[in-house]
């Protein structure tokens, strides 16, 4: 197999993001200064990166907390519905927050304009259509101490 | 955020295979004509294709069996190590066969030209070095019912 075979494959891009919980239970949302919705800590997978680097990466730029580890929840599969071509999401859990570890959060004020941590029915209040779907699913996932696969959402 | 937006964005290849078993816990490998080792049933998500997706096509398409599902064994994120991009390969278990079900298996001759059911030992002496590590990940994930990430085989 020539480097061209590899080169010439089919390819799709990815997201990476991470949910967390204070002890009260509740989980945090992000506000993005680019979109109508709430989301979570995450962002774009980049070339020679894995997934779980990609979230520690983003989880750190985006707010401030070092994750040493991560472990994954859930893989949705996002069929290519809006003419942008088909994704796959990679959520995965970066822990219980401590009071101090929050207030250690940091975001930028441009790309990050707020953020909250929320009982999870507000959040799903909030939050984008494919996150209302996504985020339970987690956190039923985590839960279960399992890692779930589904596709758009189902 | 526009089309162009997100065609830019990086992507990474993926492939999806196959484990099957017998009913004697024996495990299906196949002989590709164009590798030195032998494989397991499966090749590259195409476009538009859920990893999933692929997976099924695949097994029909190199040993004939119709999949009606297959639940996620394992994600193994691989670096790009030989100069061919990184890549995300995804390993569902197609169950075990029974011996009608066996007997239903054909291959092209042509890209597989040979398949056997093996005992685990017996495989790994016989895979690709990727697959040595990865198969006995995907083994302990079936027995635990559980999914796992890792990467580079770790």
């Amino acid at each position: 197999m020539t480097n061209d075979y590899y080169k010439n494959l089919p390819k799709k891009r990815m997201g990476a993001g991470a949910i967390f919980l204070n002890e009260k239970d509740e989980i945090l949302i992000v506000k993005p200064s680019y979109k109508d919705f709430w989301s979570m800590a995450g962002g774009v997978v980049v070339e020679n990166e894995s997934p779980k680097d990609a979230c520690i990466r983003e989880v750190k730029e985006e707010i401030g907390i070092n994750l040493k580890d991560a472990s994954l929840l859930c893989i949705d599969y996002c069929s290519n519905k809006e003419g942008n071509g088909d994704s796959l999401q990679f959520i995965f859990f970066g822990g219980v927050l401590t009071e101090k570890e929050i207030k250690e959060i940091k975001i930028d004020g441009k790309e990050l304009v707020d953020y909250r941590f929320v009982k999870v029915e507000e959040a799903l209040s909030l939050l984008s259509e494919k996150l209302k779907v996504r985020i339970p699913r987690c956190l039923e996932a985590l839960k279960n101490n399992a890692v779930v696969y589904f596709e758009n959402g189902k």
